[in-house]
């Protein structure tokens, strides 16, 4: 199949295009058979940078999201699809019409303005800083510094899933578990409202720990992936959880999105 | 000012609520002065949730957005905006009846089907790994085997800009540049297309250190702030990127967002 005979959806912004390819990856993923011909023109900022890429856009017949502030490309792209029959989603300016006509206020016309070098981005810069520094135990300070402690045993996602919620500006130390090494005594400091335990099920460590083994060129069937030693993890990390009265939160068949989107519920309700 | 006067924004989903949350961020960053209240609801599949949240948006006469994908829920939230006169943003749907017109495809109907544990979240997962454990030059095997190799000057965001990188799934690997110190001989084997070398004004980094020295109560004017050791670090790693052959972006002034899209424009240009 060549580029024209898939369907094109093009991603249009002022900015970095972000929240466009946000929408079309998820309207995307109801289409998992779909092979797409998917672009993103970020930082369009020039009518001229703008006709040409329409141009291109017609030659595919591209579905078009676009997320411009600016009123003179909003108009460029509105007459030009109108004229060629071209389809084009417009994400921002119904939202923002929507907005000013309840609030009276103007918006600013801004391209990129969500990506302001504010003081909300530089807390989540340093939050970022903050779950590297603080990841896997490596420091037991961080935890009394932490907005969130994460403890989990071996691959529950305790690195990706702390630096995504750094992501959303929380500060988050994370500590690995395992039945022989001891507990950080700054732990018992912590506010237990701040803790989170994660843990799985048996079966899927088994397998990911047996994968491992593979991969390693080693026999599958070692202590570290039998059911008695996965057992004994998941045991030692349950009472250790009843033991500070944390939050548990079993990551089996969930992605960190998800495991991150039910964390700050969990905090939003305190 | 209370909760009812202040414009209410509501975000609904029946999965994280990640994608309505992006464009009601982008459109809020068009109103800097405009203090809203604005809420997330994640995970609803049932009607009775949904009814139960639409009951309190009503109280506040909230601003809907939404990206359900459950045909039940579509239309309950439709008639009730419609009977009740709610603003209601559908964000998903008319693209992907949009896409079904092009293609004859059905969506599937699957809430969080962007969250699936596929193998490009599992290498998603991995590039996150991949860059806590190659950060600051930690281990210089890391150059060979990642897909961008970051060099920069202290305070040029390295750490942060590789994971948001590595969440788009790019192995990244990054090495603080200092003229005192020795550069790994792995760096000479990296194909020079996939270096990049950050730097930075000379006055923003001034005054970035001189605020560093104050808030660890020291005098601001240090050798460490001063503008012959910048200008001497920001010469060093200028003449190393030319030596290399890489692409340099100056960070100034710019969020890691930008910089990160600069970095995978000219990966694809390649």
């Amino acid at each position: 199949m060549n580029e024209h005979s898939k369907l094109a959806i093009y991603v249009l912004s002022d900015s970095v295009g972000g929240t466009a390819s946000n929408i079309s990856n998820a309207a995307l993923s109801q289409f998992p058979q779909l092979e797409c011909n998917f672009k993103i023109f970020s930082f369009i900022r020039e009518k001229n940078q703008l006709m040409n890429i329409l141009k291109k856009a017609q030659e595919v017949n591209a579905i078009i999201l676009h997320t411009f502030v600016s009123k003179t490309l909003i108009h460029t792209i509105h007459d030009f699809c109108s004229e060629n029959d071209l389809t084009c989603f417009d994400i921002l300016n119904p939202i923002m019409r929507e907005i000013s006509k309840r609030t009276n206020l103007q918006p600013q016309f801004k391209p990129g303005a969500m990506h302001k070098l504010d003081e909300n981005y530089f807390d989540r810069i340093g939050a970022m800083e903050f779950a590297v520094t603080y990841d896997d135990g490596k420091d037991p300070k961080g935890f009394l510094e932490a907005d969130i402690v994460i403890l989990g045993i071996s691959r529950t996602s305790k690195t990706p899933l702390s630096i995504y919620l750094a992501n959303q500006n929380y500060k988050v130390a994370n500590l690995p578990l395992m039945p022989e090494a001891e507990i950080p005594s700054e732990l018992w400091s912590v506010d237990p409202k701040k803790i989170v335990g994660l843990t799985n099920d048996e079966s899927i460590l088994s397998n990911i720990r047996k994968e491992r083994m593979i991969s390693y060129g080693m026999n599958p069937d070692t202590p570290y992936s039998s059911t008695e030693r996965i057992q004994k993890e998941i045991r030692y990390a349950e009472t250790l959880y009843a033991k500070l009265g944390c939050q548990i939160i079993n990551v089996a068949n969930k992605s960190i999105e998800e495991t991150a989107a039910i964390i700050v519920n969990s905090f939003q309700a305190h």
